[in-house]
């Protein structure tokens, strides 16, 4: 008895230095680190047994494709018969999902390169799906103790090799986590809170204990409330305990009433909340959009040219997402050997070719309160402190005029060193483009005027 | 609060009806379920990973051998160097021991002929690995939902296949259990409450709930006492409220100090019992002893005939045990593929043979208690109802002389319709064995004159 | 005795019938049929076993790259450390390269789409590897019946279906051959006549007889001179008498002293004859010049985007190549799977684009005679009919003046409807660039101006 | 012209020295060699790519066996349900035979206890499969490069490592050699020329030459005759200029008429001759039995005790056969792992034991001409110089009378020191067997009375 008292008293006292408390009322009051809020751009990661059969059924011909690779194992359980025809084909009826273990080996990992990678592409965060709804680790997880990447497949601590590669490069790292799992006999109705209690809880703090990641994207949340998930202590936990208490960021997905309502950041996929009724880019709140190069997370090595986004069309996304206030977490789905596709890489370095002349107007940048951007869909504005970023997605050669703005110190086409001509006008700027040849222009696929000392 | 009273309640009215109380003095009270006593000869399956590699050193001409291929995990583990060199030549560094899962595919397991081999032995029960000090299951265990026989390699619930393969054929089934298990988390100094309590004991009970064992034998009990790993209170459950309470039978492996102290039967194992202390055959308690017909349990395919004991040596076994009033579990180690290789096959059929013959000496006998050990090493006694059986293990042509019996009704040589010579004087019958050419011998290995009707 | 008179007379007989004697006199008379002259463009395809492991070593901090990965096999045996030590790490030192054999599979091979790809790419014909040095056949070859792609591996006739794919697709199909075989044991100084006779020439024959391709690239001819390999008396054959003996393309590796000598078109590749001595795109003979998209022709999984041709350079490769009278055969190194990498997909697909526009600068063109390189290597010209070509490697907007120009009807922008100011004075054609913005370029990485009913 | 005459003359000069023509008048003039006639019992190993499936149906309540697992191939080719069910089962519709060589790896392979075992087993010479009907050699042949087990599989020439191994034991070597290759393009009707010219002749000579066997096992001769195999030629070649001309043995299997005709010896195979008209063991020739220890030739992992012959039986096939002039050539599977298992090393080390005590009656023996045998058929008899032995298949208490016999130095059991008491009367030697107790008889399965100094 007398050792629950001790308990009760320090509990108290420990309560009564925490900032937050464990009801989305107090955490909700919580701001999102800034270091988020300016970094606009982070690559995600899905890997795992997935990226063995590494398929999805694509058909540029119908136009029909699936996003989700990482679904195979949940596909075959529901009996979905575009899956397992094909496993049933290539790996035999006997086969099963586990059997992947074994021949997700990644071999020719090279972390170091990944970093390198991920930073000439101009990212500044990278998120790892640390576990995925198939349960599988990529650490050797104490809940998970013969399902994780140590004792089958790689026999590797995958986020530790990772997560080290991606600061040593001096980008943030942050963990994905599946509250649920798939065919995990304690994920059930009747169990939930034992799931919760002994599994799903202690197993988030030992990664944010060991991995010490600053972003923490939950997901799987849509079975259960934030209530049964028991989501608002864990954060508490989070924002009040945790080794990374002061800089990590949360999601929104907690319970399946909370995305685009709680958590520090919300988030959209492909353009969509989950349910298809959140307020995705047009929230005040921080959010993200997260999506594949192609059309899935997982790698899928039937996409084609037909399925990848061209560069232009990533960079136009970045444009889009980080003007109307959103970060842009791009996926890249690594295959099972640990080499990231030839086709991503060359997206991503065209990216990265693209920032390190106009990064200016995506980093730091918030979006332009006085935008009206039903005017001109291939203009979109950025603001950084005293200046105004006007970003065309495609070039225009006529004047471009700029209604609301009183004045002006400079204004500069970034990348290009010659001068640009502009004129003032009842509260108008009125810049006039260079006229260039091809191989002028300072960017392709979008360029930016600086107006810097602007009024408005 | 309420609730907690009406539990408590709950608890002391079953505790009213309950048997047992969950401490070793009342548990020992309990008496031997006479079937098991009755039975006398068992047959012990050890299964699994370690089926793959099947290695343990073996030199004929060292006279080295190594009983425990069944260990290869651990001495991986331990680094020792005749295992991490046979694994890195033959499997190579990154390999690991759970890459063996998906090798382990018994894809040619046939339950019903394995069944019928051991009814064709004479066994009358067997006793199955459902999960070695490796901790992989062979029924998909809700503790351990990723390292089972369901999820990887043979996809199948192997103790529900084998278990009723083995009662269609009337043999009576058992379960090995081990309460460690290498290398798990949760297996260690500070965690083993937890352990017990949200691993061991589950397990145990699920076991017992979903396949009704009516053996529990118990292993990998050395590291912690019985209180430790609340043996106490499993026990008093499986006694008083498991669905196999009045059938089924427990060995004495529960905690570092019950070897030859608690439980249902006492265990031996190649003759001794686990540190040397114990009492062996010459336990007046219920026991039985354990062993490979070759030199280990786990399937070694680099035994020869220079290990593997001939048909006559495993007769001789089981008469020295049973006139000892021991059991004889005798072990088969089938191949990963699930076949029991042709050598295991033909001492179990040899038993068989034998036992058919001379099978009314063995089963539901009692060890004689004048039997006089010391006299002749090749004479074994058994007693059943009113017969007393004279077993001899080598043929012995001159007159045999027993002192101590009184009187007697007939005597006869099991299997020979031929007339035996007796006659008594001072307490002491004297058989003339007859004179047989060799086809004529009713068995091989061993010989049984029943001397029925007698009195000492 | 008898016998040989008549087959002397048949010979006889049909040596007046045949156009080409068995020397090089008479063979390199021969004229290269026109489809191969006015093709231009064409896909190598360099697939077998080397495809398995997909190896060379690159590091483009060194600068240090291996060019052939389908060379794998030879280094091994050499020794080669860069490859030994890949080699036992990643499959160990008792795996040799005969066991990539069933790791050969193609499973994901699709021919149809293939077929579609180059053809979208513009490329007019097809060569595939039919057995490189390794002696692995792509078809069931009588010579070699158990080291082919029917017998082990994919158990397809890969020949078979492919060039079924590419004829429907309406493309040529041409076979590359090697003379030599690694490691085979009649491959040897001492045995090279029995070689020829009884493996490699029927074995020609064999593939010239079955699947008629209309282009044999061989190779592998540096140990032996012609006279040696009996190469006169097979292209004899070939000419005179083979199912594709009127529109068959042979190049010019046929013994040790051909190259640049001997056959219906030269090679150069990588812009290199083989011994640094050839003439490359000097030559007024037909030639062809081959290279992979990357710096290997067999699949090379390291390779990044460090080490592919931008679609810039490559249909900059095209146009030099071409401009001087030269084809270009660019090769395509698909994986183990059958998949033709996303990011060689790309750049096939930009050449494509490229050529739906500026194709009519490509195809059917011969060199102008009197262009002057020297003046500007931004700028190319071909001919065809009375059309000229002048091609922009890079934009030029200053006024562009072509000297030795009598006259000409019309001069355009291919792909640009607008029209195109133009002068002439003193034999002078002097045209004046329209100022066009980045989006209204006709195409990307180079332009043609096409001179109609021009005179010099 | 000239050369033709040069090379006829060296021909007729060798022609003279040569003591054999390549006609079977002469060929069947030679005289076995000694060593062969005086060895009666040989191991026969079969081994090859057919030892991983290890498959042909057994079911022992139907009687229903397959004698030839070595025939897989065959079986598959054929569409024999039995073996395609079994094939697409477990390995797939996409696997083929070819696929079973890298799986072939002898990794256990230990020859020199092979031949340790051999020799235990009182044999005097083993023969190996060189090739079998699948045509996979198991050393590096010139004439198959790519499909024998140096480069495939085992990577190691098995023949060079097992001869070495058994005549270092003291045993002599023999080679099984295939005539057929099931699906060679050249072994066809329209090629069978060139394939015995360029093919099977060179492979032969290859062999002998560089293995120097000294048993020549010819087998699948059934499709041609002789003459067409040039047969003839090829064993003038062996007894004339060979480097084992005066020690090798042939048997009778060249050609579709020669069994049980021609060759040093005649074959049965499981007591029949290959077309059922052979005269097997009525043979005045030279002749020898082959067969499985089970009911295979190449190893059938489903074969159980129900299959296996026992020791006994073999012990008494060894009896018949040699008493009735022939020698007896055992078969050994082993399995893809270069095992043998343990039920094989049994039988052989069980007929060792009995050879041991029983072995003068067996080697160097002759029949006995006057032997009667159809008075007891557990009777046999053999004779070596002036003694003759009896051999009792079952024991026989009562007194054994043999007619013919005018006189006998001396009588004794062997193995038995005691003595036996003999009469005669009437030229009939009766002998009185000594009663024995079991465990007294020297040996077991068969006993031998040794008649010294006899006279018939």
């Amino acid at each position: 008895m007398k050792k629950l008292i001790i308990i009760l008293l320090v509990f108290a006292f420990s309560s009564a230095q925490a900032q937050y408390k464990a009801d989305w009322q107090s955490l909700d009051k919580r701001e999102i680190p800034s270091w988020w809020a300016d970094a606009k751009f982070g690559i995600f990661i899905h890997w795992g047994l997935y990226s063995v059969p590494a398929y999805a059924p694509v058909d540029e011909v119908k136009g029909i494709y699936e996003k989700y690779a990482e679904h195979y194992y949940n596909r075959l359980l529901a009996g979905n018969k575009l899956f397992t025809d094909f496993h049933n084909k290539h790996y035999g009826e006997n086969f099963k999902y586990a059997d992947f273990a074994p021949m997700f080996r990644v071999e020719y990992f090279n972390p170091a390169k990944w970093a390198d990678l991920f930073k000439e592409a101009g990212a500044k965060y990278v998120v790892l799906t640390s576990k995925h709804h198939d349960g599988f680790c990529l650490w050797p997880s104490s809940q998970t103790p013969h399902w994780n990447s140590v004792v089958m497949g790689p026999h590797m601590d995958i986020i530790d090799t990772l997560s080290t590669a991606v600061r040593d490069a001096g980008l943030r790292f942050g963990l994905y986590y599946s509250l649920l799992e798939w065919g995990h006999p304690l994920y059930t109705q009747s169990t939930i809170e034992k799931w919760v209690d002994t599994h799903m809880i202690p197993q988030m703090k030992e990664l944010v204990n060991t991995y010490k990641p600053e972003i923490i994207f939950s997901d799987g949340e849509w079975d259960y409330d934030s209530k049964t998930l028991k989501s608002e202590q864990f954060l508490a936990w989070l924002y009040n305990e945790s080794p990374v208490k002061d800089s990590v960021v949360a999601n929104d997905r907690w319970g399946k009433e909370t995305r685009s309502k709680h958590g520090d950041y919300y988030t959209t996929e492909y353009d969509l909340v989950h349910n298809n009724e959140g307020i995705g880019d047009k929230a005040d709140h921080p959010w993200e959009e997260s999506r594949g190069i192609g059309t899935s997370y997982g790698y899928n090595r039937f996409e084609t040219s037909a399925h990848y986004l061209s560069s232009k069309q990533l960079i136009h996304i970045l444009i889009d997402k980080v003007s109307n206030g959103g970060n842009f977490l791009l996926n890249v789905g690594p295959d099972a050997t640990g080499m990231i596709p030839v086709v991503m890489q060359e997206r991503l370095l065209d990216m990265g070719k693209w920032l390190k002349i106009n990064g200016e107007a995506i980093y730091s940048s918030r979006p332009w309160r006085n935008a009206n951007k039903s005017e001109n869909e291939q203009i979109a504005f950025t603001q950084r402190e005293d200046n105004l970023y006007l970003i065309l997605k495609e070039w225009q050669q006529a004047p471009i005029t700029i209604p609301g703005l009183e004045q002006a110190a400079k204004v500069e086409l970034l990348g290009y060193g010659g001068k640009v001509d502009v004129s003032f006008q009842n509260g108008r700027l009125t810049i006039t483009p260079p006229v260039l040849a091809i191989n002028e222009y300072p960017s392709q696929h979008a360029w930016v005027y600086k107006i810097s000392g602007f009024k408005d």
